[in-house]
């Protein structure tokens, strides 16, 4: 194993996806190792803690990424997590999905804020509503 | 025609995507004109100038949007463009590309990058390199 | 809010998804509220009503989007719903989805079936049996 | 060879996709020629020619899916050709594009609107202005 | 009916998905017994038994396929049992799904480790683990 | 820049993608220079070179992946030619591309296959044909 990239990484995914990002790592021991190890060194070790972008920036990159994929429901969970834990508010996590709707439609929005607001409830953080301009 | 949402839209358009964006409108005259009034309408004159992000934040959310859509070049390269426009650096966009490695896989990066490079030589705006971490 | 459009929009939705489209619209008031506006004034206020194509031509059209796009189970399950309260035929829906194969494969086929399969159920509205050409 | 399936699907695909079809088929002769023959026995003999659609609604049907696959322009091409050789007008075309916008974001609407220009000016068939209610 | 393709299909789908197969056949028989038919007589009665490709790189580029597209983990379920049975080992599924992190990224590869880790515990089949060169 | 990684990833990269793959870091250094270091390090450093399938497995499933994905053509060109370095007949890739069929629908299968013709032209290397059990 490369130590540096999966000491970097280990670190990164505590800081970003914190208790959810370890236990997707953590389910995969049994099968299939290599893979974590992959997220960790790739993704977090080389990727994450690169210079250019702020962590916040990435998370809005990353979330983006998953809604407009589709079908990433489980890791859009983490990442809203992820999101949170480096200090974006709920309300501007909200925003960057309506962002999307031009460029994706409603059916992947409407399933990113519906994982949203299932993150939001559990960890008791509703977000401030912002209404769009020159409404009610 | 809703006059003011038409009105909003139409100068946020031309502050973001510049002449690309009204090429785009302008080639749907003859064939779908209420699709261009649509994109006026409601992707710019109700969707961004909505408070809760800046104006870059929106361009990065929405190149990643495209990068991971697929299939999407003619779009991302007006959005490129639009980054651009709105003040994001080159290298940023290609930070932005780069932290969607992860989450889309190497061809969808490689085709942005790709449209990237074209609207960058064309806007003679080449990207300061930036080496990973500990690189070089 | 935009009065005409919304209360055009709220009418359509109302018409064609019934209670399954008002449920979606109210499970977004406490995190994301103007999402449902804009689905109730763009999608529903600004497309729908629309000369040129029947409302049910347009449910066919919204179905068959849902089933290509993929991973938008919960909002076939409301347009599945809709195409019935316009008035198409369980077999008319499975219909549709059969001519999708050629064109998305099997996969996403046999989800939109099994949606429909639990719809029909939910609503006591099994399909005409509808043998092809020259079989049995 | 199943004759019979061959020979029907030979006829619906001249039928519906004429000349276009043909040469896809002429085309996959010296490279795979099974996969023309699939084409013309599973999708034109066994698809196309079961009741329960009519032949035009199977083409609204197909050119949807191929829009929202996204990366299908040239089967687009031939199926918009498709569509107008059943005798859909133009405007019912760009209209069912239009009515895609909500459920796939305005990129692969603009993308398919672009291959239905070329088509339509291929043809001088342009689609009469369908202005959206209460508009101009 | 096609007596032939379907004969030959039924054994196929027998032997490649077992159980699995069959049951999504049966659940077809109240709501759309001609997609069940479709897939008995053209995916296993005319793709299969090809030559030019053994079942077992068949079954790879099944899950390979199913993997990329996304949301279609039902088949999964149902391709990874067959690929089993085929005589595939688990361990060579799971670097399959490895090899496709470069092009697809880590969330496709995540849910389809979740649906494979499903399906090796229902049949006590862990993969022995794979260390990656030079690693450990 | 790890040596290693580099060192095995970049004589991987030659072995299996030749020219093609080269051209492709090439074209990446004035704009990109890191995203062709992580395709070496990562892809062709990290994963390629792990036991467990043999490259000309890694690369079947490689293709079918850029198939299925769709719209990475530019990616298919390279990796068809690398499926003919690691000594893949011009007909089995065919064969490959006919199995994704029932999985992805002829439009996705039709692209590639022209990606094939055209690489297959370019190294005068046409697949003998194989037609299906019982066809002519």
């Amino acid at each position: 194993m490369d130590q540096t990239r999966y000491q970097i990484g280990i670190e990164q995914l505590r800081k970003i996806d914190g208790v959810g990002g370890e236990k997707v790592i953590e389910s995969l021991k049994t099968i299939a190792p290599d893979l974590g190890n992959y997220i960790i060194e790739f993704a977090f070790g080389d990727i994450y803690p690169r210079p250019g972008l702020t962590l916040a920036e990435r998370e809005l990159i990353t979330i983006t990424s998953l809604l407009t994929a589709g079908g990433c429901e489980p890791q859009l969970e983490v990442h809203i997590n992820g999101a949170l834990n480096v200090g974006i508010l709920p309300e501007k996590i909200i925003e960057t999905f309506i962002q999307c709707i031009p460029y994706t439609g409603f059916p992947k929005v409407l399933n990113a804020v519906a994982v949203a607001k299932k993150v939001f409830a559990d960890r008791d953080a509703l977000p401030h509503d912002q209404p769009a301009p020159g409404k009610r």
